[in-house]
């Protein structure tokens, strides 16, 4: 969980939420530095998200289990849909907006804090790119196989990610050498969020191409 | 002069001169952290300026220095309007873009740097907000000497600022109280420009209420 002064995503989406002109800054380790997507993509309705995650939402069924649910606007969809829904997310903040915006039931809670205490669940949902809150190749599996002892036999994860090798950025290119240098997977960005005087502790965001996807979750099977 | 690394706010022009999306971001020391302006507005034509930048103009006459003139919009209004003028910055990005749009002496010179050399000015030029440039009340003096040197006896200087009391925001209200403890003024902000994976210096910014620009004047008048 997020002290106030690392709540940086969560001072975004209050702040927003409230009116306030507010950005989110992402900071790589490389020095890299600029905004993000932006305040609006985490509040815009169904009908203004991408088209690959309108279609993903009809592979929801049964509970569902929010990870990083942000401002809440997947759990909303859902919850109207008649689907019960738990979402989390680290950012005490995110929780606020998420609950002031209607959520049922949302929860400030670390992914790696996942447990039996949050009931089965039908389907796991990490839309936005959350594939890359798994962090790392080594910590994807050892949470999938915490995923799998809360989910009932049919379960299905959707899971979202940017596939990092179809950008033709200098500074990404040469971030990605320097990433595998030091032993890292191309798009394991250690990155911090800041927003005004709020700055959130570094941490690593998994960005994989479609194959390293499959290569992580099988290894998580064969374990599991 | 900027290292092609420090030159964030360069590259952010260079990067909208040639169609990039770029943002570049401020940080300060006690870590608050926003986007900028903006590209465009250093992009702007006379028509979108702020009305009392247009009315500025109206004071301008003979030969002019623009002091940080960035993407050289004032440069290019003067210009068109007969007026000799040397366009001075920091930035070896500012000036290639200035030169590129048409800025016909344009040259890559700290403020700190200015001196006959550049010839006999009769105005010299610190729109949007470069009044900070002076940096603190004491290098505002010093700066306000060699100025006089090189300018003629009824040369005017047409400089701006933001009245940094005009704000409610408390992340900078508590920085003034800072900055009073430490003995500097309220609207000095040590600041540093971030784009990309460039970074500049951090550097003094002088902001000040139209009392406080009068009695850094009237020093200033008082030794030179």
């Amino acid at each position: 969980m997020l002290t106030e002064r690392q709540d940086a995503y969560g001072r975004m989406m209050w702040g927003y939420l409230n009116g306030e002109p507010i950005t989110e800054i992402v900071e790589r380790d490389d020095g890299w530095i600029a905004p993000s997507g932006g305040a609006p993509s985490y509040f815009a309705e169904f009908k203004q998200w991408p088209r690959h995650q309108q279609v993903a939402m009809r592979f929801v069924r049964g509970r569902v289990l929010d990870v990083g649910c942000g401002a809440g606007r997947c759990c909303l969809y859902l919850q109207k849909r008649g689907h019960q829904v738990v979402g989390i997310d680290i950012s005490p903040l995110a929780i606020k907006t998420c609950r002031k915006r209607g959520v049922k039931d949302a929860r400030v809670l670390p992914f790696t804090r996942v447990s039996r205490a949050l009931g089965r669940f039908d389907t796991i949902l990490m839309m936005g790119a959350n594939f890359g809150l798994f962090g790392s190749r080594r910590r994807a599996r050892w949470l999938l196989r915490r995923l799998h002892a809360l989910t009932t036999p049919h379960a299905r994860i959707l899971a979202e990610s940017n596939n990092v090798y179809q950008t033709k950025d200098p500074d990404h290119l040469r971030y990605h050498r320097f990433n595998r240098r030091r032993g890292r997977m191309s798009g394991q960005l250690r990155i911090r969020v800041r927003c005004r005087r709020h700055c959130s502790p570094w941490f690593d965001y998994l960005m994989v191409s479609p194959k390293e996807m499959r290569v992580i979750l099988s290894g998580a099977c064969d374990v599991s």
